[in-house]
């Protein structure tokens, strides 16, 4: 018969997190850049009261446990009030992207019954156009104090946030309960069909913000002043406001204002040790500090996923200013966090040149997730670095089922049950190193053989004349599909098909060369920043490749 | 009603670290320096593959789930084995402290109904006395292989580790089951009564791996080479054997080869760049890397607990050797660690004197543990970094019970139940980190007034004649208890008694300075390596202070 343990009981709440770093780390600076314009201060002990004084109005309006309160709102001290708030008092945070199309945003709504409704002063406009499609929220609360509400709005019984906070005194204890009872919820973007809904527990949230915190993942610590480029409304920052308070870090939200010169005045002024986004925020940054001959002087490292990094980035990061970029890759099934790449003591040791290809890979699982690649019958197949398959994922942070969906998203790997499967495509080495190598409905099928989309765009990111690139496939009569290059130039550079397509040679195998450059003037984004590839696709439907 | 959350579902075992360890850093090395006298090298897939091949060789023995697997062993490969073996297969690891006296040792088997006992060759001598005495014990079982068994035993039937593994197949899966389940039991010193249990479960060990391997607290990385110098025995080598796979670092165990000479060959042959251990080891260490004058080539950084790290220990080894100095504390009911003392942001900032001020501080507690400090009326007491109170703790990993004992340990603060008295004296600063001041039956109270022999001890030890120093109270008339100084003098070093007090002037208030100092040629140690200051008040009863 098993023997108990004999440990203290209690369950992995999220309001244990803000209660730490209020209690431990009380004096530490949260600084926000808001959309108002101004720049706000306080402290992680300022925050956790008025996350109390929050839960006391939420319940004060009637929601009720395991209602949803939904937001559009910018990184600041308010979202994070709402996380800690709505979350704490076991009512459930959904943060919703507001670049998405208001249709979806209204579909989100519903499909999530959000009881109330948060949002920045930004997003007035939109949600004065949505509020009557809103039908199931019953309080739209404006993220902002008195003086900047509307003196007439669309919105009926328009709250002020700041006034819901002042109504209350904080006099409130966060409530006990299963670890298992949902915290938030995020929506996928949604590329193909409606979104879904990944719904995060307590204790996955918990479990991800300790993994997320370790040496070998985000790294977090008190010695750091932490920036979360990545949105709040994007799989909640990759866990960020949750790592940052079990860290009790310094943290500095940069609001809306998202633009080269505003983060690095952001960074240089208060500080910033580490931040972390997508690498569409990165060219932003450096173009404005290379153009301005700037450096950094306290940033030393940040974190790069959503998409893969272009090695041409990284190298231009580490290389030209010392910042140590550490490339992950997850996605909001995943809350969001998967694998993050860090050399090992034996990869130390390593010439220069072959620890940065490692780097330039997506890396390893953190403790608490397992991977495995696979070929389409299920098979694991072997972690040699070449063998491509289906990669899929199991653990903590994963989720087990869709909200309101009822058939499970989960496949088998040798038989086994209980693996999620992620979409993309990917090789894992002996080192337990996973590159991402395509997504599975963007890689290129070319007589038989598969050719990397990804492999594609790296390359002709590293030209100089090159901004971004994305590889489609054409469809091709005798190939079935071809890669096509699509890329737009550097302002003033100057640069042609075939000088683009000689750029290649050496580098890849000459099968795997793109027949033909498009030059385009914008490359479409979604809502989270990633290239559209569907749409691009659409654009090229029809796209005669020379020769063909 | 609450609202479940959708994520995958899975225990949180023992058994998930060395599976995440020999899956994804399965080729990383782990060195054990044996008993046996050679040097042993495999890696974390060969562990993992015995532990699984120790696990059916521990059914095939007739263990039951919840049943005790009890260990006499230095810190290797085989015990890391059982570690897994044992807690990955429903048994618990039952470590015992070797150095304790035979009959507490026999007394500690019998309460814990230890099962198997499994022991390194150098305990042959010692199980061999004490078999008769161990009769809730059914197997014996010899850390080797068929070579160092001997001829002939008292012990009957005595199994040969190597054999019993050499049997198996290694076809076996780790069963799934109650997080809550008991993993290991580890018992206290007990300098007062007999040793008590604290019975650890895989959840509470998982979560301090978790916390353990942060980088505010041990900092653990893959980047890592990590000797535990702190033994296995001593509670889980302050839980690094479930950090280590966390990380999937390097490891180097020393066996029983704890001298200054074996330590440094050690660290520098393998590159070791982390370590952890109690204050008497580094004073060997360093005792022979000074006299050698020898530099550490990849030795980075240290974790010194277990009793305070004197300042000038400190101060050494960061000044004179470039060696990271991380101050903790913990005990066996915290499985262990409680806190450690790192810099913040805001330090980083202060001049290296202060910074230095805050590091011979135990430091600031990890996430999942909350601490305060407490009056006799169970008040809690401000945290200014002056009033010094019974320090109480809880959290995930802090015990709940002892094992056996209905008695409950636990005491209130302000009224609200559930804290840990740790029995340790302390302060917290503003910033939040604890300074242990005493042990509450160590502290001095000298006319209503308490006087630190930490403090004093700190003190006596920065002087260049001293090799180690310990404060105890004696008795007197008028004050009740004054501080009485007992000194072991450094080989060849000389001092008086009045150049001894003499150096406490300017440093302390003139009333705490000690009344007398006694010189003696060594001072006794728990088995531990604790001062042991219930057997020095002892040898020193009686004692007349000058002028009482």
């Amino acid at each position: 018969m098993a023997l108990p343990g004999q440990m203290m009981s209690m369950p992995l709440l999220i309001s244990s997190l803000i209660q730490h770093a209020a209690r431990h780390s009380g004096d530490t600076e949260i600084v926000s850049k808001r959309c108002e314009g101004d720049l706000h201060r306080y402290t992680w002990r300022d925050a956790e009261l008025r996350s109390r004084r929050l839960a006391q109005a939420l319940a004060r309006l009637g929601c009720e446990s395991g209602e949803r309160v939904g937001t559009l709102a910018w990184n600041g001290h308010r979202h994070l009030e709402i996380y800690y708030g709505a979350s704490g008092s076991a009512l459930v945070c959904h943060t919703i992207n507001p670049r998405l199309f208001p249709e979806q945003i209204a579909w989100i709504v519903g499909d999530a019954e959000d009881r109330v409704l948060c949002f920045d002063l930004t997003f007035l406009p939109l949600v004065e156009k949505l509020a009557p499609l809103l039908t199931t929220v019953r309080h739209f609360v404006l993220m902002s104090d008195r003086a900047h509400m509307p003196a007439a709005s669309a919105i009926p019984n328009l709250l002020c946030y700041e006034e819901l906070l002042a109504a209350e005194d904080g006099d409130y204890v966060w409530p006990q309960f299963d670890e298992n009872t949902a915290s938030s919820i995020c929506y996928t973007s949604g590329t193909t069909g409606n979104p879904k809904g990944a719904v995060y527990s307590h204790r996955s949230s918990v479990l991800h913000a300790y993994g997320a915190a370790l040496p070998d993942a985000m790294d977090c610590s008190a010695k750091d002043v932490i920036l979360p480029v990545v949105p709040m409304f994007h799989v909640n920052a990759w866990g960020l406001p949750y790592s940052m308070a079990i860290v009790g870090a310094k943290v500095v939200f940069p609001g809306p204002h998202l633009d080269g010169k505003s983060l690095y005045e952001l960074f240089e002024n208060e500080g910033v040790t580490f931040s972390a986004g997508v690498p569409t925020v990165w060219l932003g940054l450096l173009t404005y500090v290379k153009s301005n001959n700037l450096r950094f002087s306290t940033f030393k490292r940040t974190v790069i996923g959503g998409s893969a990094c272009p090695p041409a980035m990284l190298a231009t990061l580490m290389d030209d200013y010392g910042v140590e970029v550490i490339h992950a890759w997850g996605m909001t099934e995943l809350s969001p966090l998967g694998t993050l790449s860090k050399l090992n003591s034996k990869q130390l040791e390593l010439p220069p040149e072959q620890q940065r290809r490692i780097l330039e890979k997506q890396g390893k699982v953190i403790y608490g997730i397992d991977m495995a690649v696979i070929d389409d019958e299920g098979r694991a197949l072997p972690w040699d670095g070449r063998s491509s398959g289906n990669l899929v994922v199991r653990g903590h942070w994963v989720i087990g089922s869709y909200f309101r969906q009822a058939a499970s998203p989960l496949v088998t790997v040798d038989g086994q049950p209980g693996w999620f499967p992620t979409g993309d495509v990917a090789t894992i080495d002996a080192d337990g190193f996973m590159q991402i190598t395509d997504r599975s409905k963007d890689v290129i099928k070319s007589g038989g053989e598969w050719i990397s989309s990804i492999e594609l765009e790296n390359i002709a990111m590293a030209h100089p004349a090159v901004h971004e690139a994305a590889v489609i496939a054409a469809l091709h009569p005798k190939w079935d599909e071809r890669p096509l290059l699509v890329v737009v130039k550097k302002p003033g550079a100057e640069i042609g098909r075939e000088e683009m397509l000689a750029f290649y040679e050496g580098k890849i195998a000459k099968w795997q060369i793109p027949d033909d450059v498009a030059f385009v003037a914008e490359i479409p984004h979604t809502a989270t920043g990633k290239i559209q590839k569907l749409k691009l696709r659409e654009q090229f439907k029809g796209y005669r490749l020379p020769g063909a």
